[in-house]
């Protein structure tokens, strides 16, 4: 394994052929990997045969990596079926995370790592699936203290490799996190749209004065609703609270409006605008990389410390690898690969944790 | 003036030219007519020039229709002044209508039709103006009782060739109206966006979670606040009303998903999809129309009554033209052209309200 090149296509395994399951199995295949997978559902892994997204139904033992891309309910269970079938590692792109990983986490023996990738929606079938959905998209993964470096490093090339920019979080900041920029404006479209189609006689008249704000504003409330009973009751408290602040911040923006309190108001959306605008997008390729070296410690939790301090930092982990020191057993270097232009601002972040990092051109 | 046959173009002034005026504009030069315009600031002026739409900078006594396209706060007083300047019609752009239509409609003497586009956005200047902004899209005219049927029918036919879709509405239903598909709606993505941001040290990360329906539901948000004080200022009681039926509503969502109650999230989320999947689109040109006569006493009300109740059936009007009745300046017939499978519809309706119709094939 070279830092910064594609990992060697191997084995995979994909179980659930939706949406995600299916572009990940066409991705993968693009990249000369022999993809295995199974559905529920025999009618929708026989279509992802037909549509390219795999090499052959059923399972494979001998798989390197196998991504579990079930709706939320069935993931625990695959997850660990997956482990117990062979020796290669396990993923998954479940929506909530911390639940799960923590029922996953004890059997994992560091082989598993969470991940969600931020692309699609689990709401179409595999006749949505494109290899190139994850182009660009964000891949979070969620290593925690149990997670095997040399897992995770193999988990983020294979995701790298199929275009997607991999952060890391942990499992419970995933789950807040998703709450504000996923769960809760869903349940927000959702609720706008039920709110216009209530109003009774008028709704012809209504529907047709929507404009592309509302269409787009409401764009996701016509997917597939299956999907979310499972989503928001594992993620029940998180979205709780967050809808809360949603409601508190709405009756204070009332006040505003019925007080006529025109530069409030102003401020408050001159604020919003300056964020919408710099929401970040793609991060772009570039070929100024860096590596920064980090020695660490063989103890538990020191990839997930790390990799996660990178994601609060701002920092891309654009690859990463783990060496072990000559010397023995007891220490090793993560080396990352970064922008050059990130490396100050990772290796003075790190220091800060107790890291002390050196860093070098990329060789 | 022959039913259905886009109507002679003549002169026209444009005041205000930025994104809706501008495009105002550009779609009347491309359809023969001759546009005068102008602008508080002489430079957007000289740029709507430069752009195409207007043949020349100023004003035009001689105009046969006058579209004010100025912010919300200065309608009223350029309305009069263009009703002041000659004997031509005059309509406006304005996202509020009774207020603005009260003020206006005792001068007016019939010559005011008050209007709104619900295309692009009135946010951003005469660059993103376009001759085919309003290609499909709904523009609702609020006719009163003041409104002479021959000032509506003229105007609903100039803008009817600028490719729109016109909906009569009453200028405080109108208003109660746009409160839930776009003042509420923005606000609300404002307010998300911001929660967003405000979530201080995860917000790097946050904002790289934030996949293609968080981009879609906050896009609104990056537009030019500017318009928004004044729009919200004059349908503030509207916006509070919708805004605690918002938080109402989601109060109730929040106990759904803290309840675990995953058949009653299933049904909230399954009733939105319904009725998005059902948003209406741009309705369909079809050849087939007929005409529909309504004998009309000739007081005032009348014309607003049939073309709202049209709105309110969800018949579209294609076109209309007022003919006197050779017997006598009392009475006359009001020839509305619509499609022919929406017939029935709207002449059971009329008749509930007092109409007798008759409805004849296309002469």
């Amino acid at each position: 394994m070279t830092l910064g090149q594609p990992p060697q296509p191997g084995r995979a395994v994909v179980i659930g052929t939706g949406l995600i399951g299916g572009s990940v199995g066409m991705a993968l295949r693009q990249r000369g990997w022999h993809v295995t997978g199974r559905d529920s559902d025999p009618e929708r892994a026989s279509k992802a045969l037909k549509l390219g997204a795999l090499d052959a139904i059923g399972d494979d033992p001998e798989a390197a990596i196998t991504f579990v891309a079930t709706p939320v309910r069935s993931v625990v269970d695959e997850v660990r079926a997956a482990l117990a079938k062979g020796p290669g590692l396990v993923t998954d792109v479940g929506s909530v995370k911390q639940p799960l990983v923590a029922a996953v986490d004890a059997v994992a023996r560091g082989r598993f790592v969470g991940g969600h990738p931020m692309a699609g929606s689990e709401q179409e079938g595999v006749e949505g699936a494109a290899p190139d959905l994850f182009q660009g998209a964000t891949w979070v993964l969620t290593p925690t203290a149990e997670t095997s470096a040399a897992a995770y490093a193999q988990v983020q090339q294979v995701v790298g490799s199929l275009g997607a920019d991999v952060v890391a979080l942990p499992p419970d900041q995933h789950d807040a996190l998703v709450a504000v920029v996923s769960h809760v404006p869903h349940l927000t479209a959702a609720t706008l749209m039920r709110l216009a189609a209530s109003r009774g006689d008028e709704h012809q008249a209504l529907l047709r004065l929507a404009a592309g704000g509302f269409r787009d504003m409401t764009r996701i409330a016509a997917g597939n609703p299956a999907i979310w009973p499972d989503i928001c009751s594992e993620n029940r408290q998180a979205i709780a609270e967050v809808l809360d602040d949603l409601i508190g911040a709405l009756g204070q923006v009332r006040e505003v409006v019925l007080g006529d309190d025109r530069s409030e108001l102003l401020g408050v959306l001159e604020e919003a605008r300056s964020a919408r605008v710099n929401l970040p997008v793609h991060i772009g390729e570039t070929d100024d990389l860096r590596e920064v070296r980090v020695p660490v410690p063989d103890r538990p939790g020191v990839l997930a410390e790390v990799t996660t301090a990178a994601t609060e930092l701002g920092v891309n982990i654009i690859d990463l690898e783990i060496a072990h020191s000559a010397e023995g057993h007891r220490r090793g270097v993560l080396i990352l690969l970064v922008e050059a232009g990130a490396v100050d601002r990772l290796r003075t972040g790190l220091a800060d944790k107790g890291y002390f990092t050196s860093s070098r051109p990329v060789q």
